[in-house]
């Protein structure tokens, strides 16, 4: 497994992969790597022939007084995983190769930005798009993976690939949870086992919502009322939303849509956890 | 020569090229071609293997109020000109295939984007930016032909490859004059012929202001007024901005500067001109 830390050795690296004609797939992180981040790379085994999987935790999509100091780094451990899953390239540049002095673009999908994560962290997806913007120039992936734990970032990514022509497909992975249902995150390290336990409650509002969603509810506002109780009656927490939108214009959701994208953030101690799924609201199951 | 009006048809004929490990080179323009563009498609010509032309009158760096509507049309006599420079493509898609429905991102380059033509077209460079990262990934040239005379968008471009690490050499050529000095526009085609004649005293100026700095002139103010008073000569004109900055920053020059960049916006009669010189102020010419 190579590790580069600037752009111009990672150039070097997938130049040599290209002229090979292999197909090259991307995983972006954050670092602080867990099992969702581990499916992601199992997927673009199985799909490409040159896996990078890039560890940057980009300052510019944390806002004043969010985690960005205290986010959880293991280097070290992040390096072994990726090793052991036969990741051909990690890239791992420090700041001032991805931001150097004087530094003043930004990709910015509007619109989608504003809304659910982005109403209480003003500029994130800005932040975010402009890095994969970035991380997509540098690497030329053919595929990249992201996961829906991230519905929303999914989603502005593949409008930001779309409506800049970008020659990249984006492909989305299912949630991995741990056993009581709560979503893997690199934040659920801030959480104790109490908070840990009872952090599950996400998943089982969201579960609770398709419930009523399948027994025929078709009214947003009451799915939104019952997730909440769950959340709630969980323990001590602070709901930043409950939104029951349509999964591609996060518009709140109404019976045109087909499916309908349930998702919330909360706060549970020191961490803001998010978590959604989606329902088929015609389909059986 | 091919002309393609689809992305995708475009990216088929490039693939093709890049497969005989051609060169690319772009050309990207708003039609109506001139001397001006004729020498950026010679420069790609002689340093490049593949020469693309793209002709796209971009709505999104027009705003309100201003000529996109009455800019000149000359579809016929473009791709005649084309054919002619041996271009090797023409891009020629339509305003649906570059915006479709729903598309809402777009690529901002902050501090440059505000100053001297910006700070009097709003949202101008935001689209030229946008547009012009689109054409990168669509065409993925290896270089990019940009005409001095758009000093400012010029930079600007040059500032968003750098941020984004697109792969991609900009190459910046020389302003193309008329006999009397006017930098070729296709926005002359709206001058009458004492328009056309008066509009010469935007190059008189820049001549005067350089001649200045040239006899020891280091007073950016001086250099700005003696500038101002060969265009009020020339007769009635609406002067938007006379500014000399430095050429990286578009910050006020100051002896710090080993180069000033002296700019010059007017409004005669119909069409609003802009024009530009780099001097050297240490050097001797």
């Amino acid at each position: 497994m190579e590790i580069s830390r600037t752009i111009n050795e990672i150039r070097r690296l997938l130049g040599t992969a290209r002229q090979a004609k292999q197909t090259v797939g991307l995983v972006p992180t954050l670092g602080a790597l867990h099992d969702g981040h581990m499916s992601l790379i199992e997927q673009a085994r199985k799909e490409t022939d040159y896996v990078v999987v890039s560890i940057f935790l980009n300052p510019t999509q944390f806002g004043a007084g969010e985690d960005l100091n205290k986010y959880p780094k293991r280097q070290r451990q992040d390096l072994d995983l990726c090793q052991n899953a036969e990741v051909d390239a990690v890239f791992m540049p420090g700041t001032e190769q991805m931001y150097p002095e004087g530094y003043c673009t930004t990709v910015t999908v509007k619109g989608l930005s504003e809304k659910l994560c982005g109403a209480s962290r003003p500029g994130h997806f800005d932040g975010v798009c402009t890095i994969v913007a970035k991380l997509f120039n540098i690497i030329g992936p053919d595929v990249a993976y992201f996961g829906q734990k991230d519905a929303q970032q999914a989603l502005i990514i593949q409008r930001m690939v779309q409506d800049l022509d970008m020659p990249i497909e984006i492909r989305v992975c299912p949630t991995v949870r741990e056993p009581n249902g709560l979503a893997m995150s690199s934040r659920n390290a801030y959480l104790s086992e109490s908070q840990r336990n009872r952090a599950g409650c996400l998943y089982q509002g969201l579960l609770k919502g398709k419930q009523l969603i399948r027994s025929g509810e078709r009214n947003p506002e009451h799915v939104i009322k019952a997730l909440k109780e769950v959340v709630n009656g969980a323990g001590p927490s602070e709901i930043d939303y409950v939104a029951v939108v349509d999964p591609q214009t996060l518009e709140p959701a109404t019976q045109a849509s087909r499916t309908w994208l349930l998702a919330v953030a909360v706060r549970i101690g020191p961490s803001r956890l998010i978590d959604n799924i989606l329902v088929d609201i015609a389909g059986p199951e």
